[in-house]
């Protein structure tokens, strides 16, 4: 494993994509919304649902055999199923824009190719009906940019939970072979734990140079510490972790669902236990095409890549996370431990 | 095959099933919204996608192994993707009418599951940017009655085309051994055409009395005429067969999935070809748990005649479509050639 970031070491190494995050802290809120935007074109995309409980929409076409090969962007949301209708304010705006898959030679005859998936993240602000809609997938929309991805808890991650801390979203890149770029960016949301009984992340690993300031001044936080900061978190109810998997590569909308599956195995790493009936975990596979790959083992190379990604997006999402309300973050516990001397 | 009507012959023959419709004919419109509605507790659902071009939401949750077992309603819509707004629309309403899936203690801790899919009829009539979003879905919600489902160039099937010529919107039941209901509800708006070359409907042989007045009447179209109203038709693009079966028969949600598929043969009887690329075919199969059948040979009785009233519903959607624009109904089409005493 040579773990090797990118540019920004997030998923906008991947050239042509964009990232936007919107999100609300305040008046019962603690939501969002994060938009993966490609370019007009659209990027080729498939998706691996594993979950028991996913929020999904546009997936079905999303199957290889399916007509559509390009989606324009990829909606990624807190809210739940109510989070879904954040989705029809991307597809709203982008066909006003004029982006989408052409259904005819009439000016408005584009859709707009807009998949999405849901975290359960209701009442994390306080009021149940806090929950993101249209504008707020606009928002997240209009933020998107190709510089570093920012991560904590932001964008969809913004109410996100896992294993009874402070969840977040995070992002990771990777270099394979001759100069092909895979990049993950993940929601962390899970029922399971990212964190081991030790105190340690299972995705410590994964984590490159990058984030070392932080993960060599807290390898691990105490465990009695982390009991304590788990049993203040209200109740879990429904969970998810929802991602994306990129590259450059040159993929058939078939390799991009492989390159989703793969994905997933970067969950089952970095999150114990994974893919419970209470989850929706779903992650979405795209490819840029930029150049085709060589041969069969350069794309073994990339899903092997793909899975790595996810789990260091998932460790980069815990150190970025930041404490909310009754869920305390990663980072808190490791400074409380210092604090302590620990 | 003895296909027996149930007391109206259409979907709500299912106790606990209401369905509304909602449409928009005039300033540019032609589509619009039909809801299936369930009682609060919601009712076993699954689905089957065979088309090369859907557009869905919340179809994850419904497959077999996935937490969700019941849904509070089932939204059919035009729209095409930017349709998939009135499902949220839909999701809100019941939200805050309290009816949903429970997550947790809280008053608000509910989320409404509300599958979707869509046809394609953008720009029938006339204008591109006019499609249904969450106003028409709730219109679609308070309508919904356990009346006679209304056929026709309805609801979702306001700007339905079929085979050239125009669809809409059709239902059928029938009362399998010892007193099971199945029914269906379809919109038709296929690519391939459910009027044979010859001008007879390929569902003829499953229409039942309740229709023969019209039918004994036009068995067939004259396949000049036919040929003349279908040169009329715009070119076509995308299309879509969409639809919901049911029964009062309890069925686990894996044998709803069957039921969802043998609707699926159903529209490959009455429609040719069907199942194309440029279709987004996709049935929703329902369960409301009246009481457990007997024998698996029943669920087979159930299944086939899943597919019969399908195929019915396609017919009757036909023989209920109304001309618009330039698209012309079977119906007329029959009346010209009365007229010229064909």
């Amino acid at each position: 494993m040579s773990p090797g970031g990118g540019r920004s070491g997030t998923l906008t190494d991947v050239a042509g994509l964009k990232v936007g995050h919107h999100e609300r802290r305040t008046d019962g809120w603690l939501s969002g919304t994060t938009v993966v935007l490609g370019p007009p074109e659209g990027v080729v995309a498939s998706v691996d649902v594993r979950g028991g409980a996913p929020g999904t929409r546009e997936t079905d076409l999303l199957r290889p055999g399916a007509l559509i090969e390009r989606v324009h962007a990829i909606v990624l949301t807190g809210g739940s199923a109510y989070g879904l209708s954040a989705a029809s304010g991307v597809v709203d705006a982008l066909g006003a824009d004029g982006i989408g898959f052409r259904v005819g030679p009439e000016p408005g005859a584009i859709v707009p190719i807009v998949p999405a998936a849901v975290i359960y993240d209701l009442g994390r602000g306080g009021d149940f009906s806090c929950r993101p809609g249209p504008a707020d997938g606009v928002a997240a929309l209009r933020a998107a940019s190709d510089g570093p991805v920012v991560q904590g808890s932001v964008g969809a991650g913004a109410g996100a939970r896992a294993g009874g801390l402070k969840g977040g979203l995070g992002s990771a890149s990777q270099v394979v072979g001759d100069g092909w770029t895979v990049a993950a960016l993940v929601v962390v949301n899970a029922a399971g734990s990212p964190v081991a009984p030790d105190g340690s992340l299972y995705a410590a690993a994964y984590l490159t140079d990058a984030v070392d300031a932080a993960l060599a001044r807290a390898p691990r936080v105490d465990p009695s510490l982390l009991a304590e900061a788990q049993a203040m978190a209200l109740a879990p109810s429904m969970n998810t972790t929802i991602g994306v998997v990129a590259t450059d590569a040159r993929l058939t909308k078939a390799q991009c669902a492989r390159l989703a599956m793969a994905g997933q195995d970067g969950i089952a790493r970095a999150v114990r236990p994974a893919h419970l009936l209470v989850d929706g975990d779903s992650i979405f596979g795209l490819s840029t095409s930029r150049a085709a790959v060589p041969d069969d083992r350069m794309i073994d190379a990339l899903l092997a890549a793909a899975a790595d990604c996810v789990s260091r997006a998932i460790g980069q999402a815990m150190l970025a996370a930041t404490s909310a309300g009754s869920l305390v973050s990663f980072r808190d516990l490791a400074d409380r431990q210092v604090a302590r001397g620990g």
